[in-house]
């Protein structure tokens, strides 16, 4: 391969980190527990790849990565406030190895305002809602920026149009068909739900982010354009190759590397791909054992272990890799059309890496 | 008066609320709680004040107000997916005579999805907090559709940017502080942390609703325009006398009018301008009674029906309501130089009525 992936990746994000970090954002967020609140994912490392994905998809039609730099940092905050909402909806206390921002929120109170738990429960939750908000507001701001860098208006506007109805509303209906189904048995879902469910929560995202690279690189308002069309889809669906794989290794990853305990999708009983093709697959008595851990917060060590080896061992771990890489395979023809450059190329590797192919 | 405030008002209500109803945004929200959550205060009866202050500032300034529409209603959904956050936040059960968002998601995961009480109260809270989050989407989606309308695509981003930016971050600095003081004692505050308050949860909204009709209607996207400058706070300061004049209804008003309880803001201990100077007057056995009552959630009616009293013997309403009026009368001559006309006229009476002369 003639480019780093890793490398060009590092740059893009430090490109990303540095937009952020300007004083003159900084400033705006008042008082100091909110802009804590609002900073608080975006200075955690992360590997930013829907800026990247946006950046390469822009090199890629022979635009300007710099004038799309406002829409990067734009992308990669609308995600952060998603995240933030939806750790207060899950009530999950840590994200990328740290508090999430309600968790945070809720020690602020305690330590420095002295508030009982239960404020300190409220303010924590309250301080989370409307960082969220004013996130949404700042990513929404960022791409307003772009017309600064000399994208035309028209073009700028058909972006936010586009991200504030049908990506955000396909991110939040994903979200509470999460909700919903979070209440459901698993053999209420089916394979198709389910990719629907991974579609909207990952790849919607990820088909914008390309859109919005490849719109701005050709200076059209057009969604409907071949070009950005294709490259859309292309992103869509390795976007979904990556919550596929994602789930798997939340399933059956490493701790560190997950930045929250082993075993916490188990014992929340996550409907994933995995889970349902084990089902499928299960005697009995292993369909038993798995409605009895999967779930069930108060799971033993033992047996979410025992647990993880049977999903692995009815062949879901097996199933989900090979979809996720038919996905990938079926993304990559889209890019054809395109003439190879070294975007090109990074956008190719990208496709590897999300389905964590070695680099 | 020969303009017909109120008639002219209610025309402008109807246009709002007919372009909110267009079937091609209802089909957008899904899931259908999703969709019920986001239009029940708007399906709720009334003023939609915001919205005629944008109109009649566009015409003031010479526009053509149905040039200007889709803000009117963009500005309405910006303050509905406000309330609908606040609500959460503030743990309200009913909002203009209604449930409020959460509380009719708790009763649907009761009624619909059989879940338990816990979960009911969970799932009535991510509703609510996803619905305030389309909502807020929808909102810049319907800024970003006056550009069809004819509005420079430039003028639309000047808009959309101040709204996400500064609107934005000064009501949500507004609510958290709103958060903060409600932990703290009521002779902590001053007159100014106050009126502070009051005009970042009320006369920010204002001001930019009659600067973005002004700004439509001169086809500028400048914001310190002299003559967006000064209607904007002209609206501003008006929209600061009626909070002024909402916190007397709220503490001695009659639930009617109010749509929820009498002595609500008592019980809950609503730092108010009222409460503040009436607390500067008593003497010291009235603050400890005072202090007994406010913010003690099982106060008698008797003892909060005495409470009121003493507020109004204090001088608070009075002072309060002479406080108003002064704000009215000083924001008035700002639209001094605007031609006559009918939507000036608007304005001015718009100005009465925010303190409540009758029509």
């Amino acid at each position: 391969m003639s480019v780093d992936f890793l490398a060009e990746l590092q740059r893009r994000e430090q490109w990303v980190v540095q937009y952020f970090s300007d004083p003159r954002f900084r400033e705006r967020f008042e008082p100091e527990h909110l802009r804590r609140g609002v900073y608080l994912y975006l200075e955690r490392p992360g590997k930013r790849l829907r800026p990247a994905v946006l950046l390469f998809s822009c090199g890629a039609v022979g635009g300007d990565e710099q004038m799309a730099l406002p829409a990067a940092a734009g992308i990669e905050l609308f995600h952060t406030w998603t995240l933030v909402h939806d750790d207060v909806i899950d009530h999950d206390a840590k994200r990328r190895g740290g508090p999430t921002v309600h968790e945070a929120g809720r020690r602020m109170a305690l330590d420095e305002l002295d508030l009982g738990p239960d404020e300190s429960d409220d303010y924590g939750n309250d301080l989370a809602i409307l960082a969220g908000d004013v996130q949404q507001g700042w990513a929404v701001c960022l791409f307003a920026e772009l017309a600064a860098r000399g994208v035309p208006a028209e073009v700028v506007l058909s972006l936010i149009a586009r991200l504030e109805s049908h990506v955000l509303n396909e991110l939040i209906r994903g979200e509470l068909l999460d909700v919903q189904f979070a209440n459901m048995p698993i053999d209420g879902l089916t394979e198709d739900t389910i990719l629907d469910m991974l579609w909207l929560k990952t790849g919607v995202l990820y088909e914008f982010a390309a859109m919005a690279g490849a719109m701005i690189g050709l200076a059209t308002p057009d969604l409907a354009d071949p070009t950005v069309q294709a490259i859309g889809q292309f992103a869509g669906d390795c976007g979904l190759a990556f919550q596929l794989q994602d789930d798997i290794l939340g399933l059956v990853g490493d701790e560190r590397k997950l930045g929250k305990p082993v075993g916490s999708d188990i014992r929340e009983g996550k409907g994933t791909l995995v889970v349902y093709h084990a089902f499928r697959h299960a005697t009995d008595s292993q369909r038993e054992f798995l409605e009895q851990v999967l779930g069930n917060r108060q799971a033993s060590t033992d047996h979410v272990r025992r647990a993880t080896s049977l999903l692995r061992d009815l062949g879901g771990v097996e199933y989900t890799n090979a979809l996720a890489r038919d996905y990938v395979a079926r993304a990559v023809p889209r890019l054809d059309g395109l003439a190879a450059s070294p975007s090109k190329e990074l956008l190719l590797a990208w496709a590897d890496f999300m389905i964590g192919r070695k680099f």
